[in-house]
This record gives structure tokens, C-alpha cells and sequence, in this order.
């Protein structure tokens, strides 16, 4: 890496102060030093469902607020090229939990796209999820939210590591008994999905009641830290919302300029607010990594009820930008190097990223996929992570390399069309045309057969899994 | 006003206080006072030309770094519902020096979009610009960069207030001489455009020197403002770039991830930052409105050349929101309340807004659509702007009212399409639906009706003014 690429890396961090002082000031916060010398550091990992790349303040949303959000990447850093697993919720659920693409666990399908409640599949044991690997450090470990990763019990967050759960197991539109067709999401109610709200392996309310899941969610987190302040914990806070149809409460009903979708979020960012300020009033904020992200991209099809992608081709379903690239905020005062980072991560890095810093082992076992982060977070060198690899189900629709994507299958989010296979594969540079508009593959055979390469180094990494997303529930009688 | 609007108007300002330290936290910043108690304060504006709503760090660009302008926009607040007066050049910079709809002036036409270096017209004499209402309060003023009202003597800076003038007078792609098509823009040549550099009246450069000129004009106002900080000042730098072709100094060339038109923008950014720090080191910062726009969307036809609206629709050219909207900051540290501002401005509002500031006279003999802004920028209400009217050449296409917008007309920015009359009017809710997606018209008939005797008051106010831009220079023999 040159100097050159370091300060693009860098982005916002130093911007303005010359190298050697760059150098300083980064460098004093770089080495993440012996977790044996240190108390282990705390991490609480903030997963949207649905929220568009475009969705947030300071991801240039015009009307939506989200002020915490906003003073979060104002202190912490905000990352502009941070992927998903996955552009549907089970795999990228599996992908963020697992560090390893979906593909690998079997948590991904061609017959269905996630999971349903009739669904007998799940999360195999032989995946070691995060919660899983920091027990061995003495983790506290805690799952609020939408879990999605199978909910009969073996399945469930207490079965993965989880010392505890609290929340609706899928999403928040199943469970169907209510309602005219679409006509039900436009104007929700909670009878309409028979949802079920579990506590660890308990259901202990249903239907849920949606219009406050989001704020118990976050009281949850807030108690949780509260109580757990004295051990090191990891916290997987994964709110069900701003999936449709959507829910709030009434504090915050009606509130925003943006509607229903907008005074959803704006709770959420009022949710992450107290939480923050609960890791600064017990003063752990110093010695806890937070991150806020999404699963996937908006459900454009449901129009205003879904979110924005901002300048991002397409939405939630597809293999787009839209699809997978995510807001991305990373925040920990003091240790983190505030500014806005460029470079490639995904949350499959969250695995090794948060595993390396607690000093647990991450399975040699196995291929994982996620890369460790810690040389951008503090600032002493660019990220690791150098290409992306977008699938649909279990196919490889597109490739990043570098500033590069590969489209060798293109299809629509949701909707009737069919996969289009381009040969050669359709190009992009992202950095140049982050929206995905000019084609300039016929200027870079060259680039095309390089990532055709990886292709192929990637394809050697693969062995079969077994399909869970197809297993369904045999009916009696 | 009720209390929720007002919170909401203030967006990020205040957020968290509570309503009282709200009220002391804004009103001890509120008052104007009266100019002759205290020294009357300097304006500088900063216009871009062609720059998108999406292209800047703090408008949610992932790739192009505006560390100058995100802190300007940190300190300061961002707009995130200004207009340009037109959705092209000539008409855009005649509506923000005269405060008037272009259609008032003459300045927009039906037979030319703009202004050429064949055109005899310009702007009229008898319009009163922002830099000829403040001379008699003693201010001293400059234009530097793109003019683009008229070049011949009687139209220019000079003859329109301007103490001085430095810069090229219209497009930086006119005056073409060399150079293949479309391949001329994707690796410009100096000399392929044989556009003239002005000092006052007189050509000082010709071709002038592209790669120098963004950063000449910094240096130019900088010059000024240490020159002139004495006297109270208006300062109009409207940057030629980043409008095709894209030229930038040699510091800048390759370093942005943007590609070229990234180093352009970072360009600009680097010049608003030694902007703002000469105004630090010389004590002015407290006594300067600095704002920073752009005359009209992205020129998305020249793909990658052209910049990005962000998740607005379409570019310049046209009266969706891509064409109009544009990404502004005020700055003015200890008198402007620091956050977001949701409300609507327009550059016809800096006109309105100056003259108040500087205590001089709005003129009283004519229609002027500037609104005052000092309740938002200070933090004492809500801006006054409730409408705005897009207009194509001489025709209305479309009218906002509130968060509603009414598309009587529909036409692409640059291209082959036909306009399209649409009865009802096409409706969208801008604050739900920022990407112009959801035709509302069926459900909102009262709204139409009311944005329609909106129509009927704004026609009432109409005078017929003679179409300058029609005028041609007659060719001798």
C-alpha cells in the first residue's frame, strides 16, 4: 500500500493533518495490544432488517432523522462500502453469525429464499457462531430481536451460544392470518400476524405485540448491559423493523416527515441513542466495540413502505449494490479513529474482527470467510477484505474485486423476471459508478479475466451442504 | 407553528434538549439586531456548476472525499430541500443574483437553454443584483468564475455591481475548436475549448488555462478576502466546475477514488476549506454568511463525467428533483444553529436574505420571490418557503407546495423525449417519496386543486419580459 492509498483509506480520519502527524495520531491507538492485559472488550452488534443504504441522515437522507446514528459516525466511523452476506435475511443472518458465506452452511436455497414457519431447517450445530466462540473467554451472550436461523429448539439463539433470547424468531410478516392482500401492510395491525415473541426457549406472547417490539427490543439491550456491565458481553441486537408492515409506537407515530417507514427508523435511532448513553454512563463505552448495520437492502416493491437505497442500484433481492451494501457505522471512543472509511468490509468480517479482539480462537477447521478489520478501525493500515462475493440461493450471480464487479447473472429483486447470463460478465467499476450505469467490460478483458480467476480459486473452496432452507414441517395426517 | 414542526425544522440543531434549553440554546442566537449597532456581516457564496445533489461526503457520496465541506456542513447546517431557480445555467445564476423566478427577467427561454458566446442578450440593467443592492451600504464586491448572464460590456460583473470580476464568462465547454466528438470530454484538452479568462472587461488568458482555474479562483478569493477585510464584503466565487469538460490542477489529478470528476469535487472542497480558514485566521469567521450550492443537478449524460443526484430523479435539465434540489450549506460559526434543516430554500431566498442581513433595500417596484431564511439559519422558526415553482425555458412544469409536488408537465433533462402534459397533474410527496416514485394524485384531488390556485396567484404575478437569451450577435457580410 502507498502512502496514496493509506490516506484514501483513511478517508476523513486525518484528513488535513500532514502524514507524520497522521502517523501520531493514529499510531497511538493502533496496537490492540494483549487481551490478556486488558479487560476483554464488550461488543454490541445493531442489525437492521430492510434498511436501505439511503436510510439514514448521514447517508444523505433528506427527511428521515436520525441524530444518534448521525453523532455515532460522527464519532466513531462510517463505513461506505460495507456488504451484507446475502440480499435476503436467513442467509445474510447466517453469513454475519457464522463469518462464512451462506453457501457453506447450507443456509441458503434455490427453493426458498429464507426460512418460514413451517420451515424444519436451521442453523447446523456444527456452525460456531460468535456467541458460541467467545464462551470459551467468559462471554456473557445475548440475542434480541429477529433471529431467523431456524426456530424449532435446536435451532434456536440458546442453542448457538446465546446464554439468552428475547425476540420474534422470523420475520415479522409471517404467520399470515389477517387482512386484504397488500391492502394489510398499508394500514398494518398487529392481529394480522400471528407472530409469536419468545423468551430463550419460550413463547411468551402472541401475537406480538409489533407496536412496541422495537423500543422493548432496545430496553432490553439497556437492561441487559446494565446487568451485565461487570463481565464482558456480547449483545446481538437484530430488531425486526423497518421490515413491513412496519410498527411503532406511539411516541413516535406520525412523527416523522418521511411517514410510517420514517418514524420507524427514528425510533430505532432513538433505541441505539439510549443504549450509547448507557455504555457511556457506566463508563464503557471506552472498552466497547458497537456497530450498526443491515441485513439487507429495502423492499423497493413495497413502495413507500420500504426504504431508500440512496444512489444504489435496486433493493433487497437481488445482487445489485442496492441489494446488499449496507449503512455501516462502527463506533468505539477512543479506540476507533473517527472518519468515513471507503474501503470493503462485510459483516462476515465481524466474526474474525470480534473474535480476534476477545482473544477467541476462530475455527481453523473450516474456511471462514470474514476478514479481520482492526488494521481500519484503528487506523494503521486499509482493511484486508479485497473482493465480494455476491450469491443468489446458492449461485454466484456477481464478483467485487477491487473497485470492480463481475455481473455473470443479473434478475430483478423480486418481481417475474428471469436470471440473464452475461458472457462475458457485465462490469462495473464501483468507485467510478457506484450506481452501476456504464458497462466497461470491453475496456477490461483483462480485469474480467482476473476476477474469472478468482472465480475459480473461490469454487475450490466450496463442499456441498445440505439445503436447510428447503426441510419442511411434514404435515399430519 | 406547533412545538413538533419547530422541532422538526431544527432537525439536528437541538436535538436532545429539552424544549427550554432549546428555546435559550436557539434564542440567544436569534436576534438580527440592528445592522448599524454592530458591523454590518460579509457574504460569501459558493456556486458550483453542475455539481448533483449526491456528489459530496456529507450528501452521502461514497466515494468522493469533501472533508472541508462535511466539517462546513458540521459546524454549520445542511439543507437538505434548497433549490436552484432553473434547472440550467443562465436561468439558475440570474435567479439567485436577482432574487427573481428567470421567467421575471427574461433570462430563460423557449428557443436557447442558455446563454451562448453567439448570444447578444444578457442580463437586463434593469434588474437589481445582489452585489448592486449592497453598494450603497458601503460593501465592497467581487465575482470570480462563471458569470454566464451576458458577456458583452453592458452585461457583465461589472456593470452589474461588481466591484470586480475574475473568471471565464459563460460554459467551460463552449468557444469548442478541436477535439472528436464525445471523445473531447473523455480526455479533455486545454485547448479544444478556446474560452476566455476576464479580469473586469478585459481578456487576460485565452484559452484559458482549465487545469489551473479551479484552484486560481480560490486563490483569487482568498486574495480578496484578505485584501478587503476591512470593509464589509460580498464574495460570489461560482466555480466553472464540475461541469464537462473536467479539468483539475496536477495536485489533484488521480487522487480521487471518484476518478476524475472525484478530483475535481475535491478540488473545489480543498478551495472551500482555505476559504473558510482564511476567514478563521483573520477573525471574519463570526461576522460571514459562507453558503455553499450548486446551479443545477448533475449532467448525467456524460456518464462517469457527470455527477450524481443521490437518490433524487434525473439530472439537470429537467424539473424532477435530481434537476433542482442541490446540496447546500450555511455556515456562519456562532449565529447559525449547527444541524440539518429540512425546510425548503431556494438561491433566490440568498438574495432576500443578504439584503435583510446587510440592512439593505429589498426593491419595492417589482415581484421578488426571495424569502427571508434568518428564522431557520438562526433558529427562531421555520423557513418561510412554502412553494416552489419549477419551470422549464418559459413554461411551468411543475409547482411544490408544502411536501406536495404537482408535475403538470414532464420532460427528460437532455434528450430526444417529448414533454408530456399530464391532467390531473402528476403528485408525489416529496417527503415520503424523495425519489419521485409514487404517483398520489388519485388520493389528494384537494391538493391538486390547491396547488392549482397556487398556479392561478403565481400567473397573476407574471409580467411578459423580453426572452434574452433568443438574441443573437449579427454575422457581418
Amino acid at each position: 500500500m502507498n502512502r496514496r492509498d493509506f490516506i484514501k483509506t483513511i478517508g476523513l480520519a486525518c484528513a488535513g493533518l500532514p502524514v507524520s502527524a497522521h502517523r501520531s495520531a493514529c499510531g497511538g491507538l493502533a496496537g490492540t495490544g494483549s487481551t490478556s492485559e486488558r479487560r476483554r472488550p464488550n461488543f454490541v452488534v445493531i442489525f437492521c432488517d430492510d434498511l436501505g443504504y439511503g436510510d439514514l441522515a448521514c447517508f444523505g437522507h433528506p427527511t428521515i432523522r436520525t441524530p444518534n446514528l448521525d453523532r455515532m459516525a460522527g464519532e466513531g466511523q462510517r463505513w461506505t462500502s460495507f456488504y451484507a452476506g446475502a440480499s435476503v435475511c436467513t442467509p445474510s443472518r447466517a453469513a454475519l453469525l457464522t463469518g462464512r458465506l451462506p453457501v457453506r452452511s447450507g443456509m441458503c436455497s434455490n427453493v426458498r429464499r429464507v426460512l418460514f414457519p413451517d420451515s424444519a431447517g436451521g442453523l447446523p450445530q456444527s456452525e460456531v457462531t460468535i456467541a458460541r466462540a467467545l464462551k470459551p473467554q467468559s462471554y456473557t451472550t445475548a440475542c434480541i430481536g429477529k433471529w431467523h436461523l431456524g426456530h424449532l429448539p435446536q435451532y434456536l439463539p440458546t442453542s448457538h451460544g446465546f446464554d439468552s433470547y428475547f425476540g420474534i424468531p422470523y420475520s415479522n410478516d409471517m404467520d399470515r392470518v389477517g387482512g386484504e392482500g397488500r391492502q394489510a401492510f398499508w394500514a398494518p395491525k398487529i392481529e394480522y400476524w400471528n407472530v409469536p415473541l419468545m423468551r430463550d426457549e419460550e413463547i411468551v406472547e402472541r401475537p406480538a405485540d409489533q407496536n412496541t417490539i422495537t423500543k422493548r427490543y432496545a430496553e432490553e439491550a439497556v437492561r441487559f448491559i446494565e446487568q451485565k456491565r461487570e463481565e464482558p458481553f456480547f449483545l446481538y441486537l437484530a430488531h425486526n423493523l423497518p421490515h413491513v408492515p412496519l410498527f411503532c409506537s406511539d411516541e413516535f407515530r406520525g412523527t416523522s416527515l418521511r411517514g410510517l417507514y420514517g418514524d420507524v427508523v427514528e425510533e430505532i435511532d432513538a433505541g441505539v441513542g439510549r443504549i450509547l448513553e448507557t455504555l457511556k454512563k457506566h463508563h464503557l463505552a471506552e472498552n466497547t466495540l458497537v456497530v450498526f448495520t443491515s441485513d439487507n437492502g429495502p423492499w423497493l416493491t413495497f413502495n413507500e413502505h420500504g426504504g431508500s437505497a440512496g444512489l444504489l442500484r435496486e433493493g433487497k433481492g437481488c445482487t445489485y449494490e442496492g441489494g446488499m451494501r449496507e449503512p455501516t457505522i462502527f463506533w468505539w471512543p477512543g479506540r476507533i479513529q473517527p472518519g468515513v472509511v471507503r474501503d470493503m468490509g462485510a459483516t462476515m468480517d465481524l466474526y474474525t474482527t470480534i473474535l480476534k479482539l476477545a482473544g477467541a480462537e476462530v475455527p481453523s477447521d473450516r474456511v471462514v470467510d470474514g476478514l479481520d478489520l482492526t488494521p481500519a478501525l484503528f487506523g494503521t493500515g486499509p482493511s484486508p477484505r479485497r473482493t465480494m462475493f455476491y450469491y443468489r440461493g446458492t449461485e454466484l450471480f456477481a464478483v467485487r474485486k477491487g473497485p470492480y464487479k463481475a455481473h455473470f447473472i443479473t434478475q430483478s429483486g423480486y418481481g417475474s423476471d428471469k436470471p440473464v447470463r452475461h458472457d462475458p460478465p457485465v462490469l462495473y467499476h464501483l468507485e467510478h459508478d457506484p450506481s452501476e450505469k456504464y458497462d466497461v467490460a470491453k475496456d477490461h478483458p483483462d480485469v474480467i479475466a482476473d476476477i474469472v480467476k478468482e472465480v475459480e480459486k473461490h469454487r475450490a473452496t466450496l463442499t456441498p451442504a445440505e439445503d436447510q432452507l428447503a426441510k419442511r414441517i411434514q404435515k399430519e395426517g
